[in-house]
């Protein structure tokens, strides 16, 4: 599937304790080809200036938003025709019902929590979906999800405008600039 | 491919700022069907009793083992027959290279940074392999390499000796004990 709007919602951030999964969350979802996150719990300034960093360094357009009603952004998406899906160990394989979201040609919002979900997400989800039934991270949830949704062409997928790209080696790093 | 040996090295493990990336890299490596992990820096036995703990639970068998010296973990697992795969943004495309390393029956160790990787690790890696030249995070490039190794198939493995497992479920949590 390519390219309809894939949008993240993290929920219930937390400035101190989440500060490297929230970043690596919402580093994850731009590389696995999502357009841009929503997020909700407590402002992160610094979060937000890091990602459009990132984007300003390594292209495409990306975006991090601040919500403080993340049902509002929720129901939005729901009445704007678009579908939600629910990360979460309890939900439905992925392997199993990836390809009916993937045949639904509807913007896609991903909600990846936070410490405690409450049950109407549950309830508001089109989909519940796990990615295994076990404990592991929301960054590998998402990453994986994201990877299947695309069927792993976003690994190949390039970013508008970059400033630096990576020149894929055997041995060693090397970067280049790239003249605007 | 199915199941030669797959070990994660940690590298440059720092126990308050990396606590929880740590333990999330952990969790995947352990979900996304790894036998077990090193991991090096400082160490940590919150994050091994933590990992502990889940395997109590959730089944299965896997190790986290802390060392001092990641050359020795990293030049015995060579001489032991084994192959090294270091996972960088400035490796070669996993897409590119993950059938080379299927085709190799030996065992696995996948080596993943830390803060300032040290050269000799591109050096002494068989691989260095990339998941999309792309910023982003350890738990997302080791989960997604995983699940490209192992052919998504680790998505339905399922744990020796569980004390709880997760029935899914379209809406809501189902978790039952298994009495042993």
């Amino acid at each position: 599937m390519k390219k309809r709007k894939v949008y993240i919602l993290r929920l219930n951030h937390r400035l101190s304790r989440d500060k490297r999964v929230t970043t690596h969350l919402l580093l994850a979802a731009r590389a696995f080809g999502a357009d841009g996150a929503f997020y909700s719990g407590q402002k992160d300034e610094k979060i937000e200036k890091s990602l459009e960093k990132v984007s300003r360094s390594w292209g495409g357009s990306f975006t991090v938003q601040y919500t403080q009603n993340w049902r509002k952004v929720l129901s939005e998406w729901k009445e704007d025709g678009g579908e939600v899906i629910h990360l979460t160990m309890y939900g439905l394989p992925v392997q199993d019902i990836v390809e009916q979201a993937k045949d639904s040609p509807k913007d896609k919002l991903i909600v990846v929590g936070g410490a405690k979900v409450p049950s109407e997400v549950y309830e508001l989800a089109n989909w519940n979906i796990s990615v295994t039934s076990q404990p592991h991270s929301e960054v590998s949830a998402l990453s994986v999800f994201l990877h299947e949704l695309f069927e792993r062409k976003e690994l190949s997928w390039s970013f508008d405008k970059p400033g630096v790209r990576v020149i894929p080696q055997a041995k060693g790093k090397k970067v280049v600039r790239i003249e605007p």
